[in-house]
């Protein structure tokens, strides 16, 4: 053992974290990375132009705390996501993990229970640890499908008080079926569950994909969360968001930080807002090199599934790491999520999407599939 | 009952939040706000430049997640601590309530407790509440002061986990002696607590007050937390750190949010730590304000606490209510914390301290005292 873990071992950390590693993917400097869902379309020049302008315009107020409220962001993200939605229904936060993390300080907690669907987003159990929550997993079908019939059985068998469904998913890619998430709402009703439907990569859904926003009226409990780091290209600036019921952002506030979103980082989504259209654009690319990527894998004999965001999720290799590693010797980077036989890779630019593309058929006729 | 709070009530929020309101001082529009110690001193040219030149740099790259580590900004605040400080002693987070919850879910949780010794800064049972950490209050001397023996015995007979020591603390003002902290570091050994020393306001403090980073060395559960909010002039900007043993680091690793920090704060807040010359020269001037106040008090036969800090904390008034109305009616708003007989006003600029002045001379003569 390291000193500086027999260091941190004789701190009185709480029980539940003794023997973990800190999450997060390897941040390797590799000159292709299509390993964390990133879009690598990059920022239009003008999207670009516009937020350093608008940081600009709140940097001689920075010496005040910013609007705790942030009303002019929730109005903009309203007006993005459409469906009749206000300000009201809106609530954001530091990236979606922190959305997350603020509906488990509500409705979760000790003696709480969240159910998922692994595989899925790899934080859902450790967002239930930090806040105490007994965390349930219901597994997928072999092909990791979900059912709208196994889901509600899950959601009744567990008893638990919020559910995690991730549509599209990570990181298998696909999206859930409408009847799947109105299963699983009127399963929990009986036990007054929460359902979050977390469609953080919602907008590279193909089209004519329904959005849970479409189910929010009427059910009080439903919370769809997005986020600015894919579609948006705002991985770096961390702006997560959801759409409730109004009750369901006053929930929030008695457990948010006071001021938890800075001044500039409001000024940036808002200027990213303003040009969703340049940056919507970006996503149409990134779903043809999906396309893409899901074809030429399945001519080569692989089986990604169907992917309704910005990555594939591909099986039938023998030797998942063997594949990982020889694309990282030719300097592209993608991700083992651990699930045998498969890897994870992000859709990138054409050029990047073309060298995994290029060292994958090299790899196949070497034959370490 | 609203609609609203009924559909509220309707959820299935935690018990322990069932008829809360939300944490937040009023963010009412007046000219002059002295109410949430701010630095109303506001953004020399310069520092506001670099801050948009170094926002500029990055958001080419806010399609790229930003670094976990933060390693630069940790570097940077680590030199300007000195004390022999390195990156490897520094965490950070989004303003320094985000800081102690993250310290709170590393060390607290069910079946701990914390103690801390109020009146002091408001936050800190929210944040027990927010981590299910049982909160024990032990009372300071009736002029508000807290000595080595009474905080030891406290220490010990709450045999309390973790130890919040606000100095200067907020809302009285004052700091406290190093032999309070030696001596609630050393009675909390025996029951291997936590100690964190907040020093928010540390940089407002007379020149030769001591800070507990002197104390840092060898003990490898002291915390001093520090925020960019008060001397840096950048609560818009959600800064707060603090500085430990590695260990520390290490422990605040497992519970953090990955990329808690976006890449835009990390740039807003290096920008602003390289002119940290032109920002602690308005502390020097806002010193100057806070002493006037506390003569000026004291002349109208009031009793100021010693200040260490941006603010004033101030008894002897019969009707405090009445004085702060008073101040409002003229524009200047000030905080009532809730503590009988005192209000507690922040240290403008040389007009706003006038402005404040002039008003309750005027209330003094027209006998509201």
């Amino acid at each position: 053992m390291s000193d500086q873990l027999e260091r941190l071992n004789r701190l009185p950390l709480r029980e539940n974290l003794r023997g973990l590693e800190p999450y997060g993917a390897p941040q390797l400097h590799v000159p292709i990375l299509l390993n964390v869902n990133e879009n690598t379309h990059g920022m239009p020049e003008k999207v670009h132009a516009a937020i350093v302008a608008a940081v600009d315009g709140v940097v001689s107020g920075l010496n005040r705390y910013p609007d705790r409220e942030f009303t002019q962001l929730r109005e903009a993200l309203a007006s993005y996501l459409g469906h009749g939605l206000s300000a009201g229904n809106i609530w954001a936060a530091n990236g979606s993990n922190e959305v997350l993390q603020q509906i488990l300080q509500a409705f979760g907690g000790p003696g709480r229970r969240l159910l998922s669907f692994p595989p899925t987003y790899s934080m859902y159990p450790l967002l239930a640890s930090g806040t105490d929550t007994e965390y349930v997993a219901a597994r997928r079908g072999a092909d990791f499908s979900l059912t709208a019939e196994a889901a509600a059985a899950a959601v009744t068998a567990s008893q638990a008080n919020i559910v995690f469904l991730c549509s599209p998913n990570n990181p298998t890619g696909t999206a859930l079926g409408m009847d799947v998430i109105e299963a699983v709402y009127e399963a929990g009703a009986a036990q007054n569950a929460v359902v979050v439907v977390d469609e953080a990569y919602a907008e590279f859904a193909h089209a004519g994909t329904p959005s849970a926003l479409t189910l929010l009226p009427g059910r009080e409990r439903l919370i769809v969360s997005r986020t600015m780091s894919k579609a948006f290209a705002l991985a770096g600036a961390r702006l997560g968001y959801l759409a409730a019921a109004p009750e369901i952002a006053d929930a929030l506030r008695l457990v948010r930080l006071p001021y938890h979103l800075s001044a500039v980082t409001q000024a940036t989504a808002l200027a990213a807002l303003e040009h969703s259209d340049a940056l919507l654009a970006n996503v149409e690319d990134i779903k043809g090199q999906r396309d893409r990527i899901v074809a030429e894998l399945t001519a080569l004999g692989l089986t990604p599934a169907p992917s309704d965001s910005n990555f594939v999720f591909f099986g039938g290799l023998k030797d998942p790491h063997a594949v990982w590693q020889g694309l990282l010797d030719a300097g592209v980077l993608i991700r083992d999520v651990g699930i045998p036989g498969h890897l994870r890779v992000t859709a990138g630019t054409e050029a990047e999407t073309s060298a995994f593309l290029d060292r994958i058929r090299e790899l196949a006729s070497s034959g370490v599939f």
